[in-house]
């Protein structure tokens, strides 16, 4: 285990934190938390990469009217999403005027750019950044699978992609600290089917994990949630297997942002919520709501992502994936 | 002028370069000074993206040889490609075992690895990483305007995709200096001829250097190199109008790399090299070389990207572009 497995930040905290989400997410079970909804799947647009694009940009605003401040008060944007060369982010930020890093970690850009946040505002290079990530059902669909227009069925092992962003506001000053982060290697096992990456992402997620907990000596018991990107229900319950088979104990506060947005019994999700705005918007819009209001103290956010592009799985090839960490805490 | 806008890295240094190659790239001006090439455009393999993948993977089993190191001495991986999903980089790291941040800047992506790269390691986050990035003739033709078997026709202000990578092992020793450093903001001058990036993402490099000298009080005569990312001829041009009109002198030691690895007259390359594998390569396996044997002392290594997709394109939307700028020195 590599001493420096293990970032430090410093003194970096989420200033404000905002989320917004399409129809579907906001009629699942944390709905009410989320701070925009639209119902409308174009944002307003023509097109749905433009429509990722203009949530992405009413968010980003969203969040600085939250702050009392503007891009001009911003030192760094970092995101991405998972369009081809994530044109989502470029163009939401595009008129932003703001020094922009992208970001590609398929699921796991998310917590990929608060590392790389706290790691600029941690080491004084920079004073506030806005990390983000984002995606939308429709542009998803169209690009990964077909276009929705086909009517295609969806096996069981799938899952819905969010339509949902979410976006912190780091600096020096909040009531949640980024206490400290593990940044993923990537696994591959094998698994090639790309209608279950829950299967091939959770052998990342538990190799971060248990990484975590070997480099820091804390268990489940030191947090109040340990909590995945978008396992989903099928990853979820591989991940648990995979666990209690190396006699790792990760308790009943193990949880999946992917399980958490939808209600699988009363929606059409299959094996739940993925994409990076699955844990963006989860995070930003729900779990900051609850460690804010005490009711969570210490989370574990392990966001998981498949590497895998449409050629890579058409090929047969198997789909690499990768899971990064950040200890989130309140004070 | 945001005072953090130039980053101040503390000491990192390149610990070895390696530049590995395609044939018509080896053909070219500066072809004896690559580390590596492969006359074979499928590397081997069967497909192009796996192609690219093998170049990036035996690129870096390349520079971990030359630096007398192993995977398992490396701490990070941050690198990225042109490919949806990054998958040449994500397919090329998998089997590394080391902690990886994917990265999507388009052509900008080779810069902005050597500036996250030298954040994690003057911040003390971590000893050693490789920062890269990868670019290939088929697979970046099939991806983004048609495959090679139609035999389309290309414009003069097209630009050939390099097929090549460059890495580099960035530490605590070494004989060149990662000085400081400048993330750019994304420029949109509302360019929409995708057979004309070097247009876009000249405003970008433009605005980047314009900041640099803004913000450090150098000007041209301090550097014995000024060196775009893959502007190409069309581009570089565009470049020094656009200083020549706002009273800058740029001076004679402005180039570019999409400029230096061909032989316009003699090589079927239009307006000169593109692609993220333009500048890694052009840096890594001869600007280093130029340095090391102290033929150049400072370089500002200006990387440029458009970050179009093919729908964007296909729809008309105009381009936003991208550029980080590095300074490199030998002490």
């Amino acid at each position: 285990m590599n001493s420096k497995a293990i970032l430090k930040f410093g003194n970096v905290y989420i200033g404000a934190a905002v989320a917004t989400v399409g129809k579907t997410e906001s009629e699942g079970p944390i709905g009410d938390y989320f701070d925009a909804i639209d119902t409308d799947e174009y944002f307003g647009k023509k097109d749905f990469e433009e429509a990722e694009a203009e949530m992405v940009r009413r968010n980003l605003n969203l969040l600085l009217g939250k702050a009392g401040k503007s891009f001009a008060d911003t030192d760094l944007l970092i995101g991405g999403d998972l369009l081809n060369q994530c044109t989502a982010t470029a163009f939401a930020a595009a008129e932003s005027g703001v020094p922009y890093l992208g970001l590609y970690g398929a699921c796991s850009t998310f917590i990929e750019s608060v590392i790389c946040g706290s790691v600029f505002i941690g080491s004084g290079r920079c004073d506030s950044a806005i990390c983000f990530a984002s995606s939308h059902f429709c542009s998803a669909e169209r690009q990964y699978r077909f276009p929705l227009e086909y009517g295609s069925l969806r096996t069981p092992t799938s899952q819905r992609t969010v339509t949902g962003t979410g976006a912190l506001l780091l600096g020096n000053q909040g009531s949640i600290r980024i206490e400290s982060g593990m940044i993923g290697r990537i696994i591959n096992k094998g698994v090639t089917d790309a209608n279950n990456m829950g299967a091939a992402m959770a052998c990342a997620a538990v190799d971060t994990i248990k990484r975590y907990f070997a480099a820091t000596g804390k268990t489940q018991s030191d947090f109040d949630l340990i909590v995945t990107g978008d396992l989903g229900f099928e990853g979820n319950d591989i991940a648990k297997d995979m666990f209690a088979l190396e006699g790792i104990d990760i308790g009943n506060n193990f949880g999946d942002c992917g399980m958490m947005i939808y209600d699988r019994e009363r929606q059409d999700v299959h094996s739940g919520g993925s994409g990076c705005g699955c844990i963006a918007s989860v995070f930003s819009g729900y779990l900051y709501k609850l460690m804010c209001e005490n009711r969570l103290k210490n989370v574990l956010a392990v966001a998981t992502g498949a590497l895998l592009n449409t050629n890579s799985a058409l090929r047969g090839h198997s789909i690499p994936a990768v899971a990064h960490a950040v200890h989130f805490s309140r004070g």
